[in-house]
Parts: C-alpha cells; sequence; structure tokens
C-alpha cells in the first residue's frame, strides 16, 4: 500500500528533512535489556544559539515529562537542537545537550553559559528496562553526528521502544508543499508515536483496528504518548506557528485517539524562514498574512495523520526485555 | 439511517438535557429579511446565580466573539444560562441575560449588581441580513420560557442561519452514558454547526462530502465556527472537566474539519454534580480520579461528532435573505 | 504635588494620547440615579478594520465581563476601537460598537459582517443604579464624536463611577518616552480605577492609606477592577507585546493593591507601529529584539503607577445615587 | 533589624516549614571553582508518588529552564519533592531525582516506571564554573538527607552563587497564619533570589537601593530569576492554588523589580490538606470558597517579600570563581 492521506502533494522526501537546512539522526540502544535510544532533530546547519529561530510550542495534554517548553512559550524562540527519548531518560539527554551546546559555543568562540534544550519523550516501560537510563552522553553525541536528510524511521532511534495502538509504534514522517503568492514552501513533521488503542485505529477513515483486534486481541486503553516536531520554511511568527502545529491534534483523532488521560501530546514547531538576528535592535520579520494559514494548517493535520501510520508501517516487530511482543502494522495491511 | 457514533451508550434522549435539570430553549426569526434566532441552555431549575455550577471553558480557535469565558476561566464556575445567536446579535443578547438574571435576582429575593451572562456565537450571514440586529429581550425571554428537556434540533433557534461543510447546519445534540464505580453518570453536548467544508466531510470516516460535492458543486474553504456546550452529572472539578471539553475537537476532526482559520470553535462545559455552596468558607467538593477521566474524554468526542451530524441531519434546506440555498445533509443520505 | 514615579521621562501630554494618531473620549452620564458613562479610545485616525493594529490583551484576574479578548488572543490584532463602561453596561456598549463599525464600513464603501469590539469594564454600583444600563448608543457614539489627543482624566466618563483604594477613582493616563536605535518611541497607558482597598495603599512607597484611614475610617476589602489600556508605536509582536502589558501589574502592586479576588484586572495593548495589510499575502513586520525589551516593561509599569494615582488625584468627590460619598485622594494630599 | 513586611501574623519558624510535614535540605558546593549547589523542598514524610498532593504553577516570565511544569499544569499535582538548582545543572538533578523516585518505590515495594521531578533553576555564572556541572546525585541526594523543618538561609545550597538586586542573593523564606472557620492555617514561601537591579530595590517602599548604589556603583540592568515555591495546608483546588502562587509576583514589584526580560520568574505551589487517593475512584476534594481566597492573596505576597529580602540580609558576602565579588544587603542595613 502507497500510503498517502489527504489532498496535499508531498515533498521528494515526504519527510520533515524535506524543510531545506533541518536534518535527522538516531541512536538505537538494542540489546537484551534495552529497546530504546535518542532520536535528535537538527534545524539548520549553522550556528542556532546566536541565531535563533522562530519556534512555537503546544501542549495537547500535558501527562508528560518534555523539558523546554517554557522559554519556547515565552520568548518565541528556539536556541538548540530538540532532542526525543525515553520518558525517565529526559535528564542525562538534557545535559548531554548542554553538553553539546557548550562545546559548539566553544567551536564558535564564545562562551556558553545558559542554553535551552529541548527534550521530549515518551514512555518505552512497556519493551525496554526504563528505570536504568541507558541513553546518555555517548548516544546523544552519535545521533548529532549521524544526523541527515535522509534517515530511517519506524523502531530506530526514541521510536525503537514505542507502542501505537497497542502495535508497534516509533518515528515516522510525512511533509507537504504549500504554494503562496508564487513561491513554493515546505512544512514537514516527525512523530515519536507511542499512544491509542488498537480497537480504536481507523486508516483513513477505515475501522482497521477492530478487524486487527479480532484477530490478535491487544486492545488495551488509550495510553502514552505522543510527540510531533513541525518544521517549515514558511515565513511566520511564534503566534501563527502556534496556530499551525496545533492542527496535528487532527491527524491524531482521526487515526482513531480520543487523546487519552495517560498522554504526554506534545507539538514543537519551528520555522526556517526567519532568523533573530542577534546584534540588530530593530529589526523586520518576514510573515504570511493569517488569512493565507488555512494551507498550513492542512499541511499539519495530513502530515501528522501520514507520519503516524508511517511510524506504525515502518516499524517491524519488536520483543521486549521481559517478553512483550508489539507486532507491526504492515503484518495486517498490504503495505 | 439512525445515525450512531463511536461505542458508547447514549441516554433516553440521546441528547443534552438526559443531564437531570438541564433544559433547552429555542426562539426562531424567520422572515424575508432574518434567518436567526437564539437557543439557551439553562442549566438547572434552581437559582444558578447563589448556587453556581462547576464549570469550565477551552478556545480550540479564537477567531469569534463569545462573551463571559474570562470569569469562567478564573473562577470555575458559571452563574447564569448559556444564550447562543449570531455574530452580532452578542451585545443585544448579552444585555436581554443581565436583564433576565436582575429580575431572576428580584422573584428570588435578593438585587443583582454584577453578572456573567455567557453568549456564543456563530456568524450566520450568508442566510440572515446580521448587520440588523434582530434578536433582542422578546426573543430571549421567549427562549427561555420555551425551554425544555425535549427541545427541536436543526434549523431552529440560534442554527436556523447556521452552515455547516457548506451544507445547512443548526443545533444538535447528543448524549452518552459513563458508568463509574456503580453509579451511572450522563455526559450531554450540543452544537451550534457552522464550520467545515464540503469536500472535506466524512461520515463515520465515510467521505461523503467529496461525493455530495461532485453533485452539487459548493465546496468552499473552511470558514466558519463551531459552539459545544458540554453538560454532565459526572463530578468533576472546573480543570478536570477543562480536560473533558477539549476533547470536543477530536470530533469535529472526524467529520474532516481541520478547525480552519476563520472559525470560532469554543467549548463550555458544566457539572451539575457539585454547587458551589453561597455560605460556606470550606466545604468539600466530590470529584472523580483523573484516572478514571478516560470514558468521559470519549463521550465527549462521541457526542460532538454525532451532534454535528444531527445538527445537519434534522436540518431542513433554508434559502437565505439574499437567494442563497443551503440544502440538507438529509438531502443526499438515507436518513 | 507634581506627581512623578519612576525614572523614564515622560510624553508632552503625559498622557496615552502622546502615541500618535491616539484619541481618548468621554461621555458622562451624572443626574440624581446614575454616576456612570463611557470612555473609547480610538488607536487611530484611519480604517481600523481593513488595516488592523497589532494587539495583545492579558488577564491578571478574570473576575470580570470584559468583551472581544478571545479574538485578540488568536489572531494578535485589533480591529475596532476600545470602549470602557460599567459592568452591566457591556451589552449595550457593544451593541452600540457593533452598529458604530457598520457604519463606519459604510462610509468607508464596504459592508461588514463580523466585526470584534473591545467592552472594558469595572462595577460603579456603589455610586450608580447599575441594574438600569444609562449608558446606550447615544452616549457611546458622543463619546466617540468628543475623541481627542487632549482629554480630561479623573471621575468622567467610563470613570465617573469608580472607587479606588476606598477613594473617588476613575480615568488616568501617564505616557513614557523610550529612545531605541536612535529612534524615539512612546508607550502610554489609561486606566479606569476601581480596585484596592485603603490601607493598602502606597504613594511611591509612603503607606499614605494608612495615614488616611486613621482620619476617614473607610477601609474594605480589596475588591473591585482595573482595566489598563496600554499603545505604544514601539514595533512590536503580538508576543512582545503580550510581555509588555503584562508588566502593568507591577505598578499596581506598587500602590499597594495584592490583586484582590473579587477583581477583573484586564490590560489590552496596541502598537500603531505595524498596520496589517488587507491585500497581501506575505508582508514584513517591524520589531524590536526582545534583548530590547526593558525599556519598555520599565515604561508599562511605571505609567501603571502613575495612571491610577493620577485617576485619583485628579477626580473630585462623588456622592452616589444612594448617598455613598467617596472622597477624593486631592482632599489628604498636596497635589 | 527586625524584618517584618505587611499586616500578618508569621508562623512560628516564619519558613516555608511551619507548613506541616514540610522540610528543606541543602547541599552546597564552595570551592576555588564552585559556588554552587542544591536545595531541595520535601512536602510530605510519607509516599507522595503514591498519595499525590494538590499543585499549581504559573510563569511570570519564561526565560528559564524550569523542568516539571507541564505535568503540574494539566494534572494539578505533584508527586515527587521539588529541587532547585543552577541553569545547566537541570538534567543532572533531574537524572537524581528519578534515580531517588525509583529506589523510594522501590523501598515501598512497588516498581516505577514514569515519574515526574521539578527541577527549578537559577543562574549563577558569575560566581560558579556553571559550564562544569558541579552537582550530581551526591549532592541531590546529600540534601535530601540534611531535610529538615530547621533550615539555613542565604548563600546556601542552590542559593551559593545567586545574586540579587546585585548584591548577594540567595535561599530565603517566611510564613503567614491564616484563620478561617475557625481554624488556622499556614502558608509559607521560599524562593531561590537571583533577579534585580540594585537601583531599584525597595525595603517595604523605601528607595534603598539607590541610597546603596552611590556607595558601591554595582546597578546593572535587571537580569535573572527568581524561583518561589508556596506550600499551605489550607485545603484548595489546583485552580485556587493557582491564583494564590500569582499573587507572588505583588512581593517582588513592592521590592522594585519590573520582572525584567532575562528571568524565569517561576511559582510552584502545592497544598497539604488534600492527597489524592491512589485506589479510590471518585473521592471528595476539601477546598475553601473564593470569596475566602483573599487572606491567602495577601499571605503569598507578604511571604514572597519577606523571603526575598531574608535571602539577602542572611547570606554573607561571596566571591566568585572568577573574582567577582557579591555583597551582602547586611553590610549597608542594620540587621
Amino acid at each position: 500500500m502507497e500510503l498517502r492521506i489527504g489532498r496535499m502533494k508531498p515533498g521528494p522526501l515526504n519527510a520533515l528533512t524535506d524543510v531545506p537546512g533541518v536534518k535527522v539522526g538516531h541512536a538505537t540502544i538494542d540489546n537484551d535489556r534495552h529497546r530504546t535510544g535518542v532520536t535528535v532533530v537538527l534545524p539548520c546547519e549553522d550556528d542556532i544559539f546566536r541565531s535563533k529561530m522562530v519556534a512555537a510550542c503546544h501542549v495537547l495534554n500535558g501527562f508528560g515529562k518534555t523539558a523546554g517548553l517554557m522559554q519556547i512559550s515565552e520568548l518565541g524562540t528556539l536556541e538548540a537542537p530538540i532532542a526525543l527519548t525515553n520518558t525517565l531518560n529526559v535528564g542525562l539527554v538534557h545535559d548531554a545537550m548542554v553538553e553539546y551546546m557548550c562545546r559548539q559555543a566553544e567551536e564558535h568562540g564564545y562562551s556558553l553559559t545558559s542554553v535551552n534544550p529541548v527534550v521530549c519523550e515518551c514512555n518505552d516501560a512497556s519493551l525496554n528496562d526504563i528505570r536504568h537510563r541507558a541513553v546518555g552522553q555517548e548516544e546523544v553525541f552519535a545521533a548529532i553526528a549521524s544526523a541527515s536528510a535522509d534517515f530511517v524511521e519506524g523502531d530506530v532511534g526514541a521510536g525503537k521502544g514505542m507502542t501505537c495502538h497497542d502495535l508497534k509504534g516509533g518515528i515516522g514522517t510525512a511533509s507537504r508543499i504549500i504554494e503562496l503568492d508564487g513561491e513554493r514552501f515546505t512544512l514537514g513533521v516527525l512523530v515519536q508515536s507511542n499512544h491509542g488503542s488498537l480497537r480504536d485505529l481507523r486508516i483513513d477513515g477505515k475501522p482497521v483496528g477492530e478487524d486487527v483486534n479480532r484477530r490478535i486481541r491487544e486492545d488495551t486503553p488509550d495510553q502514552g504518548s505522543c510527540i510531533m516536531i513541525v518544521g517549515t520554511d514558511l515565513p511566520v511568527t511564534s503566534r501563527q506557528l502556534g496556530r499551525i502545529i496545533r492542527r496535528c491534534s487532527v491527524g491524531l483523532a482521526r487515526l482513531g485517539s480520543y487523546i487519552g488521560h495517560g498522554s504526554g501530546e506534545v507539538m514543537v514547531g519551528f520555522s526556517t524562514a526567519n532568523r533573530i538576528p542577534a546584534e540588530e535592535k530593530i529589526f523586520s520579520l518576514r510573515c504570511i498574512h493569517d488569512g493565507q494559514i488555512n494551507a498550513a494548517f492542512r499541511a499539519a493535520a495530513e502530515c501528522t495523520e501520514e507520519a503516524v501510520l508511517r511510524s506504525m508501517l515502518k516499524a517491524g516487530r519488536v520483543t521486549g526485555y521481559s517478553g512483550k511482543v508489539r507486532r507491526s502494522l504492515s503484518e495486517f495491511i498490504d503495505a
């Protein structure tokens, strides 16, 4: 099945990395004790700390431990890469990102005494021995080093231990092209999918989950989280970007989730179109008219729905450290 | 078609008024110049001002003129009935509600010098000469006087001039039963539906809108609003109720909306389970454990999806003052 | 006493109207039954509906009935003048503003079917027979017609019935000059002061309220509201403006208020520096760097503290319809 | 000077730990390279994870890296102790708290796979070599082990490297007694003070900072942060507690701060009065009527003002790793 959700046209890679300059990297820990890892989103190739990006965040359901949102809400900027990992590893990954940013600053010839890493998480305790925080500085640095526009989806990096609609979840992505005023822009979404119950799962409206559940009886209550990272080169303010990323929830709802209680459903967005000049006291910010924002809304919804499905279809079957098996959606669907 | 969305069981009326004590009334203005009106939700039969109700509100998209939300956000209480009307009539309906509440207070033997009416609105300018604010005190008082547990849906009251997914919208409702800890509770939703584009419309996942649009070519951009009033007798705090009403957005998304820019998508919720005692300095509030909230989340999602569909199916075809025709979904669906 | 709070330099009028283009008008109702009125802030001389202004709002305490904030929060724009009045008159003033805007649109050659008036309020029930909503279309239109850069402060317009720190409150204003990058900007604040208790009142840190209370024994609990309208020609985004207007709370705190429960403390801000072009799909917004925002923070704090004091010092003693007397702070202070 | 701010009566220790069950502990790192540390607030003696506490948080200015607020906002509960440290140490302290909570759970006979530590921070880079994250698991565990109702204020724990109004800042605390309905409650505040500029400093309204600045010329722009932890045994909902902790800002304003741009001003509050029962599906929450909340508002304001002053007066002069000297306010004030 060549999966295609919605009406809009995807970018060449159908990935967050269709947004020029964006790279994604993984480090996966896959052994007897651990099915976990870290995934990093690098929003640009140059120094993001001194040339910050317009950003926004939104908490759809806040039962989660994501760090770094407070400053984005206040200042509307991103000043470091975004890392995704497992719930109890937020601290160590945060510390590793601080170390990475301090070293980057030194390489650029300045000394950094404050930085706001963004570390998102979902809980992989059903497959991974989560109390033993396996993701450290080595894995974070490896993920950053491996970052590329061309990256793998499924049960890799922070997606290794994920469970989505009671099947295997993981990392997925999609992108859409937005034509506006004679220009061509891209909006992309990357998800770490770890939410939903099997019976509720729908694919493009079809109640596939009920069918699969009749075969494997795996349905459990809607629990767990979904992280949604949205990147775009559309020129927008932080307020506009906040409106756009909220539409990711539409994609989750169409897949059958009703955004369960036990979930940290978090959206983080950035726009590469405007960089905040470190030295200028007054400057110009390019932005779209809000009356033109609907295409970006639709793109965010379509990308999220498709990215979650891809995270499931690209993931293989995984057996956890305690024997729990998560099957792949691809076992039940002609892909 | 006996429409039934989701897994949960509806209440006996499948209406917001399945919540004990809740009544709904309409006044409709239907003449050459006007297709508009007012709908009121009375949350209880006794004096709500002196025995306030736990309440919450949420703004999914704030391109709208709803009045009264600020105080609900701060105090978590409702102290007056809720009125729904057209966009430019908010002021006059607000004034009428103030008059109503002042008179009620006098009847109860006290004098009221402050009250917070909640007036929600959608824009009916395509069918109604909206600049001439037709809904006044007479209509508001008539709607209140007519309020009953058994009320009409479709193109009545505030629903008279509504347009939903480019077809006729209006007032719709649904309810769901929640069993918890050996007790039986009800959650109901009433919508004023005025949003969405035709091509996007889906019924229980099926892309019905594409089919209808091939026949009548009515598709326009997603614009306009949806008001969602949620009532329940589930004992909840304002914070919990805020979490519940946010799940109404799931219902809108499943019908095909991506919550367009030009919309005032507003949820207002109240719980009849706890009344705030006017005289006690310290009191007890009964509430569910958040770990038990998922049934209410699912109920809010299912009710909203079903209520919007009912608002469309129960509405007849309406021709506006300038000749614009809005067809009924029931013309295209076996109901 | 020539009152001067803080370190910064005021504009030539020391008023909100030092911001070029801004005008303020009053209509006062002063008779046996009523001590009330309406005050309007006109942010510009041209058509604000089609050339909207960057705006922001903040609710410090939401026990109030202000209408129009939801859309400002979502879209970050102001599209109509701002009106201030008494609590129960919000509806009628809202309707009058709709009528005004419809007529303005017609004069400009277009037809308006949606508009978001901003109507703020404080409660003047201790001096005014508030249940009889005395402020109607006539008063609103008169206030608009009288608007000027040079306007009266004290017990006029919406300030007629106000009570502040148990003395006479009303309308007050102040402005500050901000030099940035070789340019000169103005930030001004206008308040409708109706909050605080007498004993808590401090003037520039001195516990004046305790002294006055020893003489007149008027101290009551901190109740009532304060509306703060902030205008500036500093180029800012809605997010930045939201940060700025929040600092108005500093001014209230320094005067001795702890922002009591029974208050609607609301800030609304607009910047005249950027107008949103109706026709352009992508445009440029000029804005300051957040690192330069501190001067505007300080200005908002200083202006608010000074404006509230001026509202009290400029107001005369007023006797209410039921005989209640509110003395002027100027009776106790050499002014 | 026996410092006493406001009208209300302090508790016996005039400390956050006047709230029964609350303990505070420090670990200080004081050597050639580091002036830093960690301070922990333990809200109760029993298992907070399985018997969560009603909690709330508020971000006054979000230029900071505090972790753990998202879940408090959503669920209104605290499930772990609160730790305060320096900005770049948030990650390691977060990880240490996870380890602590995992071990605690094991001791209590269960296995924990998710927990939400709250880690607040201020930046001590002017005195401490912050890039070398000196605070690790050893220090966090030591701080917890040392926790007591009777604790030291000033330049200890997370307060070691703080700078407040250009003088030495640190940890400070205060409490107030609230009599309500024949019962006696306590509200306490603990601050980590690291904000403000010298010239702006006022003590109980007096412009002390201008005087001191004339002598030592230290005034710099208002930068840096203030963390405010509020505990109480007053029975409140999360919504009510959120209203109460917002009044801490009044205390900061009265000391002369206008809440500068470069600050992470964060309030976290908890109430020991209600514990959330892990096993009950429906339960009763005791709470005050909002009409009785003003005493708690005033207490939060008074405690914060006094706690910041105490953090300064109790701190000695400290010389940083690079030679920077921060003098103590006590050098200039008779204490």
